[in-house]
């Protein structure tokens, strides 16, 4: 029992935090997408072609949630992004008070959309409200289209369900109208976009999802 | 401060329960191997093979841990193991209780293999004691070699890690020295085994691994 009371104080506290970057975020016209997925769904790829895309035209900013290393903000610099890492230390996902710290140390001027690159992780993640405006979950081809079922609450959440690395769907015999039909029974406002940051099939439709949000 | 002190008292009811399960399995000649991995790299494909190849000369079981569904569990009996499922409802990581829980129900009569399939998830279940004999860690090549330190700790407290589906490895651009060598620098003791249940690439390494933890 006492559990459970601890832990229902800091979800408290971290939803106040949370409504507070979203009212900041929103003041300041910027919208904030949080990525969540498995480890190597491809979030840090994905997010290496939509800064070229965006950029200059609409420069986009990303705070990358990593348990221990800093490669993925390095890559995404590289990118034209403006990148802040946040290392967890072995945490398995994002909290708003760590947002908080890293929204304090970005200047944000000028940019429109920021991405929230959380941990690797399909559970945790999606119990945590971080303040952004949309979440997108990633399920790679190579995890299997059985995911979505099982790690529902992901989905559940999801404005947007990205399948990724469409690539490779021939040789990992991924089911694609079984996991759209899973998704969509479990969450039908989601949108559904099948994408390969690889071959950049699909891509058009996310960038177009972000645009709709931004402009 | 209350929350350290709530997790630690939880974190050692958790090691004594490891602890007592861990004597109870070695007096009755049982090794038991806590799989852990993200979602999608093939925990239960591998399972799959692994049943059909020691049955029925050493049967096996297994405790399939998941946070909704049932199917792994199903998987697992067609393959002609013993499988008894733990639905978390939502939970990140199997606990010790949990495990304790699985026992009680499972007749173990002749069985000298015991997997524990953890949760997808590389992060958590790498901080719970499960009582098991040994971990042994996954990673699929279509995660890409840049997860082993970015999940570090579940690669350094693995006694095999087996890097799998390595029949996408073309498609990946999985580089496995770097890999290999990553794993080897965190943790020299792990046996790193390359396999592909589907093409039964590497089974023969992790067999003989087996082999040698019951024989």
């Amino acid at each position: 029992m006492v559990k459970v009371k601890v832990m229902r104080a800091v979800g408290e506290r971290n939803d106040a935090i949370a409504r507070e970057i979203r009212e900041e975020l929103a003041r300041k016209g910027i919208r904030a997408v949080n990525l969540m997925s498995s480890p190597g769904s491809g979030k840090t790829a994905l997010l290496e072609k939509t800064f070229a895309h965006f950029a200059p035209s609409h420069p986009a900013a990303v705070i990358v949630g990593d348990p221990f290393t800093t490669r993925d903000a390095e890559r995404l610099e590289r990118a034209g992004g403006l990148a802040f890492q946040l290392n967890t230390e072995g945490s398995c996902h994002l909290t708003a008070p760590l947002v908080r710290a890293a929204l304090d140390g970005l200047d944000l001027s000028g940019v429109k959309l920021l991405f929230i690159e959380n941990i690797g992780n399909l559970i945790c993640p999606a119990s945590w409200d971080l303040g952004e405006s949309a979440k997108a979950v990633l399920l790679s081809v190579a995890e299997g289209a059985d995911k979505v079922e099982k790690y529902r609450k992901a989905f559940l959440i999801a404005h947007a369900v990205l399948i990724t690395k469409s690539d490779l769907a021939p040789s990992c015999d991924f089911d694609l109208d079984y996991a759209r039909e899973g998704i969509a029974a479990l969450n039908p406002h989601a949108r559904i976009l099948t994408v390969s940051a690889k071959t950049g099939e699909g891509m058009e439709g996310w960038y177009g999802w972000l645009r709709e949000m931004v402009l």
